[in-house]
């Protein structure tokens, strides 16, 4: 029994098995559970929290590009799937479906929402008259389910939480100028809140979302090589339109589709933050999304504890007034070595150590959980040092991510390249396509990547397809993905 | 075409029709929509508005008492339900069951949930080993579904949101004491934000929880006499303990249940605040829930209009720097007369009216909502009544609904009389009860009118069962309900 204990608290080493690092930092960390559903996880407070922090963050850069919030009915007809059928195609085998109610069976099948284009669609044909009502500029924060055959905790779990933005154009240049935007938006959060330089593109018609005109997709590198989808957006043209009959009376009198977006991040967002950041200690959080930023830890003997609380209690109130997500362990029963390496684990991004001696001297330690470095601050002069410090961390994190991204990824002239950029160097590969669907499931099959998308901005233009050595219309990203 | 429009258009005087008024009313100001899926409706920007301000109030307040967010799984197995006898039986009926999945039937059947009791009872039994994990206080923002043959948009839908707080406790007093904690936040929220007197007590053990020990409820009396039972809170003692086998050992060395409580607040709390302000001119907002507080529009001439908007963005800015939540509505295509209408019926609390006689004069127009008073502000002296009159607002709403409240409570000795004050009198009433289901039921029978719940602090003691005439047991508030 012991010992099952001591294995369940140790964290297996990155570079041992990169999938048992994972279960066992977020399970040390305490972030969710697995339940006795299928699938599906329970989102434990300290990971919750993280998605907490995710919705205060997008919530914020949805509201002030225009956007409110609604909510929309988990259960879907039957008869809605059926009007755009590449979208019922793309989701049936993955959905739950209500058939009964009680003792009493249902005249029609509901469907446990995928995703809400199809709902939306039929309020919106509703709801659009004229031009006068356009744009729709609507999200909605929601659970969805896709019941999946593997799983893997927030990467991948049969119900997950997510937000999906819906919006309705007069124009296809509106709505694409939307799509754009909401990728943009992605990419600001992504950034600058996560620390997580992200690869901006379109993903190939195979990969695209069932039913869009063009998806745009934010592709980041796990610390294992292998890519996460970290957002997407769809231009959906006026195919949703047309299967629900959305129109609206234009300017010039005559009766029009609109055009349609949706864009959508869950929290798989959360599995990324883990893998592009944490190490062999467990988790790193970046400061801007961390729930807390900064952990007091008093330190000293029991006869200086009074003194050094004092001193504590006014520090903590000092940050926290600026603004400082701030906590303070005082807790008597655990030594300052054990709460060192638990907040450690936790991935707070500054620890803030305060004894007698430091007192004495009116300084304080201030150690970032980045670089494990070490700093002796002035009392007088420790908020501006956190401050500044807060967003040191967070920039030398993003860096070291970009630097990390760099040295992983390569050009692929062959498949047999682009097989041991993938597989062996554990590396994103950039290779030509033709553009040709054979010659992308050529890849998939051969080597395990997938396409991940064409990339706005490639570091080089490649010339021949990597399968079929033709001409290559379009410069890809390829890697193994969760 | 323009009849119809014309009459949707218009709101039924409340004491013509008070179900169409308040339909007529939720429509107007785009509150809501109804869905094409039986029973549920569209939550839409301006109605989702007011969830998102009471999800702001409830969740500060949740976690200044200690409590954090978590989310649990929507699929809820078969069997758990069956493991708490009474409580199956009270949910059975309004059950969603997910069967299959694509195109394969599912093993065991999956209930959507209504409620989370049983799938926190199983993660709790895993999680709890010591009274070192005790207290566990978490609380989760979810829809649920319940299937209602009679639905009325936001109290009463198949699908809704709420928030469901769920906490395990070493003892039954630390229990029953976080029981009435959150009664006594759920008062502090509705009387305090929404301006709504509320009637606490303990429900009697027919209207109860299934599975509950004790069920406290504050209710509240809608303009048309009827109750609405604005948030519940569930002693569950060790029932769901034993079902669940949550146990932990305590300091004692013995293993021992834990107590747990439940309590739940819903987006039916939008159709009391509708119900409880609301006049025939539509909504009425209480200034601290109002997501909009002040409405500021401009006036006169279009040679002054240049003048008047530098004004009125001037005054925008000084506000909302102030924390004042405020919007303008500067569009030339729509008269003022218009917009005052608008807004008094989307009930926002104060409109400020800005023209270049009041610039010649350094003052603004301020028209309070809810008396439609009007007052001339000396610009210098504008925030600050602002404020204070968002202040007074507030609480004469509150004391408005107070005063309705008791001119609409009154005593009943037989059950004739509790016909004629719950029928003819639409008010509340007061009467004696046994202590017997009987006598209950047949209240409910004879008159419609259910209990509310027995009150803490009665007006008065009654003595005799306005049923049986026998010695009365409790004092019992009877209402017909929603």
């Amino acid at each position: 029994m012991a010992k099952e204990k001591d294995f369940v608290k140790e964290i297996t080493p990155q570079s041992e098995d990169f999938s048992r690092w994972y279960i066992d930092t977020i399970t040390k960390a305490d972030l969710m559970d697995y339940s006795p559903v299928r699938g599906c996880i329970v989102f434990k407070p300290d990971g919750y929290e993280l998605w907490e922090a995710v919705q205060r963050e997008l919530d914020r850069r949805f509201k002030e590009t225009g956007h409110r919030n609604a909510y929309f009915p988990l259960f879907i007809p039957e008869s809605f799937f059926e009007k755009e059928k590449e979208h019922i195609e793309g989701f049936n085998p993955e959905l739950p479906w209500v058939t009964e109610v009680g003792d009493e069976k249902l005249e029609e099948r509901l469907a446990v929402r995928p995703t809400s284009e199809t709902i939306f669609g039929y309020m919106y044909s509703q709801w659009i008259q004229s031009y006068r009502d356009l744009p729709v500029l609507i999200n909605q924060w929601a659970n969805v389910v896709r019941w999946e055959k593997r799983t893997l905790p927030f990467l991948r779990t049969s119900e997950f939480l997510w937000q999906e933005g819906h919006t309705a154009h007069a124009t296809a240049e509106e709505a694409e100028h939307e799509t754009r935007q909401m990728l943009d938006v992605y990419t600001d959060f992504v950034e600058n809140e996560l620390s997580i330089p992200i690869i901006r593109g379109q993903k190939t018609p195979s990969e695209k979302f069932p039913g869009a005109i063009a998806t745009y997709s934010i592709e980041a590198i796990m610390k294992d090589g292998k890519a996460i989808q970290a957002g997407t957006s769809h231009y959906l043209g006026d195919n949703f339109a047309r299967s629900f009959n959305i129109k609206f009376l234009d300017r010039d009198n005559e009766r029009k589709y609109v055009y349609t977006t949706s864009w959508g991040m869950s929290t798989r967002i959360i599995g990324a933050l883990i893998m592009v950041h944490g190490d062999d200690r467990g988790l790193q959080l970046p400061p801007r999304i961390a729930p807390t930023q900064v952990m007091i830890i008093p330190i000293g003997p029991a006869k200086t504890r009074e003194r050094v609380l004092a001193a504590t209690d006014e520090v903590f109130h000092e940050l926290k007034s600026h603004n400082i997500r701030v906590r303070v362990d005082d807790r008597e029963d655990l030594s300052p070595g054990w709460k060192f390496n638990e907040y450690e684990m936790r991935g707070i991004p500054l620890r803030l150590e305060l004894g007698p001696r430091d007192l004495d001297a009116n300084q304080a330690v201030l150690v970032r959980r980045d670089t494990g470095e070490k700093e002796v601050v002035p009392l007088s002069s420790l908020t501006e040092r956190v401050h500044s410090l807060l967003g040191e961390i967070q920039k030398s994190m993003y860096d070291r991510a970009l630097a990390f991204r760099t040295d992983r990824s390569q050009p692929a002239e062959t498949i047999e390249q682009l097989h041991d950029i993938v597989r062996n160097k554990r590396s994103f590969a950039l290779a030509g396509w033709c553009g040709d669907d054979i010659c992308e499931a050529k890849v998939k099959e051969e080597t395990g990547a997938t396409s991940r998308n064409i990339p706005f901005d490639p570091p080089q233009v490649m010339t021949t397809c990597v399968t079929c050595g033709k001409q290559a219309q379009y410069t890809v990203w390829f890697a193994r993905a969760y």
